[in-house]
């Protein structure tokens, strides 16, 4: 594990041993600025997770751990440990680690008297950011393999297409999606990184190929919509994206696009593989349609972020007063466009067998 | 004619009547400004048609043939006849209708002496325009019909779903693809329109969602990725897009996202209609995979330009500077996925129906 972990050059979210706050890289700066920002109270949790200075299913978890730690050490009774429970819940609707988390620091204090309670969530949120340390690099050995198949068939550069960031920014470690993609890397093998963009916060733009120039490893940019094209030329062999919440049907819920990209592979006979922690899978939703869809700000859509020619960062608006915006942050994939889903414990092809792989989160 | 051409309350083009020159809308300016210019020199058609000033496959077609006037206005040799025709073909390379455009004032012209050249080429331009003014207007009446059909099946809004701009800014009169929505607009249909950004020059955002808001039709605008979630959620009951070059067994090339967006309209039965003036038909192309699809700055990606927090026109970088971008244009969408062709003598489901209604065209 310490191992997978020094791979990593930046970390999105460390606990420096004995202190009572988390720092993270505020990764709204990216990649233009790299700056750590210190989280010292629920509150602050709360807000880095709604205002997406951290993102990404697995971190905000983590964060949301750490959040309710922070909330016990300034009250540990039983109706501030629920109203930050509540708070930190609310922050974001569709990742389901988040709830996971907050849940799992619950399990574990709310039987103990609030003096324990404190020190105890600090305790179990250090475990679930070492479990996902660890899950990074089981999903990386996984994914790793499925890169050894590409590269000895085809004996070229082997493309891989991601959408939005399920990398090491996105996790506390190796990243999801990133994950097989670092570790080839380190092994030496002829690599190539489509990054799509991923409007409107550009987290593919900001953050995915931030992460490949920090690592050297060979990467282009594309506009989200460029997918099927490079698909149909034959220029992407295999597609890894993450996801926010996995329903027990296997349907897929992940960032805005992918469901565009799982299509296009479909179409192309492009495999299209799902980066998928345990903790991500919500055995207790059905279907894909029931994952609740969170709606962000039109301003997302209105206006492009970024670093402007004088160099300090600046929106610039894309269209006039009289137009509106939509902005759903995700979309639904259905599990038939799904080739396989990559966990800790092994790939799955289908819920059947992530049962198989995980019997102990079969729903009762 | 003059009736279609009155609804249209901007021209993206115009010829006074009796001048040697052209005006354009700079459309790199919109919606942010607008602003006219005017076009004198064979030479200022290329630079407008090249870096976008004016764009759309039947627009760059009346461009051109208006910039071959020019031309054969400073000089009507054979030879600065042959460099005029040149430049502006290389322009670019992906609508057909420049070629066929510039092929059909060469025909006019090359036989006449050279003193005769330019006042036929600037009647044969007028023609152009003029016949383009006529087509939008057929094909507005014909997708109307579609727009009605809808209408009085679902009985409330009906949701159209357009990309990049198809519109009177892509043409002489009132669009291709937008011609049916403002037609059923001015009959008072209920209407709703998804504009699709359109990365990474942001047609979408900045021309269509504009014009949409001068007529005061409903619209929102959504990233382009966002469209297969939309069509899932059953917001979407039918797509109309434009088409750059359209070959001879039914697969169209447009706008980088189009194939995308057929893709998921096919996966959700949404039916998907691809607004085709004739001479965006190239039957000497045999199929989609044979068309040249135009590479353009990696800055277009890399930069996205909008009205900055200050006011004035800027543009952000959106990735660090070790990452490049690669932005193809254009991309093909296999017939397979077309509902129908929406020409000016009616609806085609496929290539064979095409023939029918142009038997004129018929490759010989």
């Amino acid at each position: 594990m310490n191992d997978d972990a020094d791979r990593t050059r930046y970390r999105a979210l460390l606990h420096p041993p004995g202190t009572h706050h988390i720092d993270v890289l505020d990764q709204r700066l990216l990649p233009h600025r790299v700056q750590t920002r210190r989280i010292a109270s629920a509150d602050e949790a709360a807000i880095a997770i709604r205002d997406m200075v951290v993102r990404g299913a697995p971190l905000i978890g983590a964060v949301g751990a750490y959040g309710l730690a922070l909330a016990l050490d300034a009250d540990a009774s039983d109706a501030a440990f629920a109203d930050a429970h509540a708070m930190l819940d609310a922050t974001r609707p569709t990742a389901v680690n988040l709830r996971w988390a907050l849940d799992r620091v619950h399990a574990r204090v709310a039987s103990l008297s609030p003096a324990q309670r404190a020190q105890a969530a600090w305790t179990e949120a250090d475990a679930i950011f070492a479990e996902d340390v660890s899950i990074n690099a089981a999903i990386g050995r996984h994914g790793l393999s499925l890169l050894r198949d590409i590269a000895r068939e085809r004996q070229r550069t082997v493309n891989v297409m991601t959408h939005c960031n399920a990398g090491a920014l996105a996790t506390c470690a190796l990243g999801t999606a990133t994950a097989p993609i670092f570790l080839a890397h380190d092994e030496g093998m002829p690599l190539h990184v489509w990054v799509s963009e991923t409007r409107p916060r550009l987290q593919g733009a900001n953050l995915t190929a931030w992460e490949m120039a920090q690592r050297d490893i060979a990467h282009t940019l594309i506009v989200d919509s460029a997918s099927g094209l490079l698909m149909r030329r034959g220029d992407v062999d295999i597609v890894i994206v993450g996801a926010d919440r996995v329903a027990a049907n296997g349907d897929v819920c992940n960032k805005i696009g992918t469901y565009d990209k799982a299509l296009a592979a479909a179409d192309n006979a492009v495999p299209f593989y799902v980066a998928l922690p345990s903790p991500t899978i919500d055995w207790s939703t059905p279907s894909g349609d029931a994952i609740p869809i969170e709606t962000r700000s039109s301003t997302e859509v209105l206006e492009v972020r970024g670093r402007a020619s004088g160099g300090d960062a600046d929106g610039v608006a894309i269209a006039g007063d009289g137009t509106r915006a939509l902005n759903f942050a995700f979309d639904v994939t259905p599990h038939r466009l799904v080739s396989g889903y990559l966990t800790e414990r092994g790939v799955a092809r289908d819920t059947a067998a992530l049962l198989r792989l995980f019997p102990e989160r079969a729903p009762r």
